[in-house]
């Protein structure tokens, strides 16, 4: 990105960020500041426009507040709250100090969920019942290697936690397209979770007896499914399922008055083209095929990349011109779009996805814990907007998901 | 099926009774005895072997209930119970007069159904931590012409009642994988509903404002998810959607520490041969395909009909070897294993989907009516065999599903 230079670094490991620092001056034309405090590197503030704090699930939070609180426009990687407490903390430090804070979901900027988006934004689907999403991906091998070879110590959030702890993948795209925080919210949820068996069942059998996780307790579901009531009565369900061996999903359905849509990735990998299967399919009353013998059983699927054509996202339709290549873009897109937009969003100090947004998708978190850990107990989501949800306006803008 | 006659006929509506004694007198070769009050048809009892009772959701358990305390050999159609106390009073009737009761859930005979109990019965999955079900069906258009036409009254229970109202076709199958009730049990389950938008909207537009129903206020949400946790550590997971256009589903899903399957029909209609599609998918660790590009991604789908020439179950297997055809049956090939299970378990005084597995599966239905009622509360599922479910043995029968 020609017009975006990182102007300094931050990593509690020196070795980090000395291996770091020339790519990125490389990159950036410019010799970055290096930080090993993160505070020391708030304090350094008119170094930058904007802070990105992609560290862990456990500290983005904490870090991401003292940006708030020195009026920095501050974006932070995905990952669930350890607490309600944390969310409040960063709405009123946004608010007091006139930071933006955006969650860079970027999922919400997937090139099948910004479809979906746009057919539903377009009436397709009728008014919305229904959504799915949740975060299906064995992660039991990666968990161990990444601690153990990376300094990476997500797997400790295995132990002794169990909830939804990484729901925003699953819960984002499907958020926006309800409105939540701009005309409804997320009221009420509960969550239950499935015994635990799949990582260390895993390190067992790949890692030994030895291996210093081998004789772990862990605590966290293999499957858990939240179940979220909305404010003007839509049903959302969130799974997490990351222990178990499986094709990963983000399990998207979407569903209203006129039709459905749900994510499939079922064919075969190499079955052409790439987009048949990476779309979804979808039935739309009065659209989609019908079956003529079968007088109760009627409604088909079809392909949602039949829809491409008319109903690609503007986002998406640039993105694809600008790469000359319309077929097989999926993932890498959907992160440079995101980054567009949080570039976008420090120049115009906004957020598309802003701290409201990121402080009830993070709430999810501690709340299936919580609602677990009292028998499935159904519990209530705060209002993050203190009833500003009621009355806020969607944003026009080129990125706004709204 | 030569070695069955229907011998006693009985409808509240005498042409109904009327039309039915001439066909079923050629096919059973002797002439029906003929009632309209069920109750001097169980008077009659010498008259038949078992009764069969296909009545409505809210009439079938009172009609059973006097049946078993005449010492009836009772099937019942399935769907759900409106009361704990019904489903308690089958169960002791069942007890007391030593009269078996058998849920006639067709599902449980499924050719995908029994492949993936095969599959799961021979360890393929490994330990199971998590199952779907559903019953997901537009039945708008259904619920109105039934009404209108044909005498039936299932509309009634959109009217006033919110839950699971169906919920053993999704339920079924999965219960029988999971032991319950036997080494098992369901212990308690949370549901949640959406707000209710389908029928209202359907009647609207394709009824027009005169129709009777145009004004009625219809409780059932379009879709409810309930969880249901087992004694074991199992999550259940069963949607209801039956008022909003899309394809039909059973929703299945089975997932262990070694392997997942999906049920899936998203293939297009004609797309050969069928059976590909209508097994679903699955994964199963160390024999299903993987990606070598993508490190954290690897696992892939198969199609689950790959596994039919090895663990095709045995009653599918004879099935399709007496039809001559090995492809294409899928529904009626259900029923009619299902109704020789309730054969085999009249002549052998036993019922391979019991009276406890009928309670408990009915009970879901009242207990999703109550946990929607008070705020998706969590709410304890009775044990219906008063403990026996530790130690009841399975059997061994060719139409066990145990």
């Amino acid at each position: 990105m020609s017009d975006v230079a990182v102007t300094a670094l931050c990593d509690i490991y020196p070795d980090r960020v000395d291996a770091l620092a020339g790519p990125v001056a490389e990159a950036s034309r410019i010799k970055p500041r290096a930080f090993t405090d993160y505070r020391a590197m708030i304090d350094a503030r008119s170094a930058y426009d904007a802070l990105i704090i992609p560290t862990s699930m456990i500290t983005h939070g904490i870090i991401a507040l003292d940006a708030l609180r020195a009026g920095i426009y501050t974006a932070i990687e995905v990952g669930g709250a350890a607490s309600l407490e944390e969310c409040w903390a960063l709405v009123r430090a946004s608010e007091e100090h006139g930071a933006p804070l955006m969650m860079l979901e970027n999922c919400c900027y997937g090139r099948r969920e910004l479809l979906v988006t746009n057919l539903a934004r377009q009436g397709q689907f009728g008014r919305l019942m229904h959504c799915r999403g949740g975060y299906a991906h064995n992660l039991s091998e990666l968990l161990v290697e990444e601690h153990d070879n990376n300094r990476h110590m997500r797997i400790y959030n295995y132990m002794g936690r169990n909830g939804d702890i990484y729901p925003t993948h699953g819960l984002g795209p499907y958020a926006k397209l309800l409105d939540i925080n701009k005309g409804n919210r997320m009221v009420s949820l509960v969550s239950m979770a499935s015994k635990s068996r799949g990582l260390p069942l895993w390190i067992s059998e790949n890692k030994g007896p030895g291996h210093p996780f081998a004789k772990t307790d862990f605590t966290q579901g293999d499957v858990i499914t939240t179940a979220i009531r909305c404010a003007n009565g839509e049903l959302i369900l969130l799974t997490h399922d990351t222990q178990l061996p499986r094709p990963y999903s983000r399990a998207g359905l979407v569903q209203g008055t006129k039709g459905i849509w749900i994510e499939s990735d079922i064919g075969k990998d190499d079955e052409p083209p790439l987009h048949f299967r990476r779309m979804g399919m979808l039935h739309i009353e009065g659209k989609s095929p019908m079956a003529h013998d079968r007088p109760n059983l009627r409604e088909l699927w079809e392909p949602a990349s039949n829809y491409l054509a008319e109903y690609e996202h503007p986002l998406w339709r640039e993105y694809l011109e600008a790469q000359g290549n319309g077929v097989n873009a999926i993932s890498a897109g959907m992160d440079t779009i995101m980054l567009r937009a949080m570039i976008d969003g420090i120049r115009e100090g906004r957020a598309p996805i802003d701290v409201y947004d990121a402080a009830a998708w993070m709430s999810i978190t501690c709340l299936s814990e919580e609602s677990i850990q009292a028998g499935s107990a159904s519990v209530a989501i705060p209002d993050f907007t203190s009833g500003k949800w009621i009355e806020r306006k969607k944003e026009a803008g080129k990125y706004s998901l709204d």
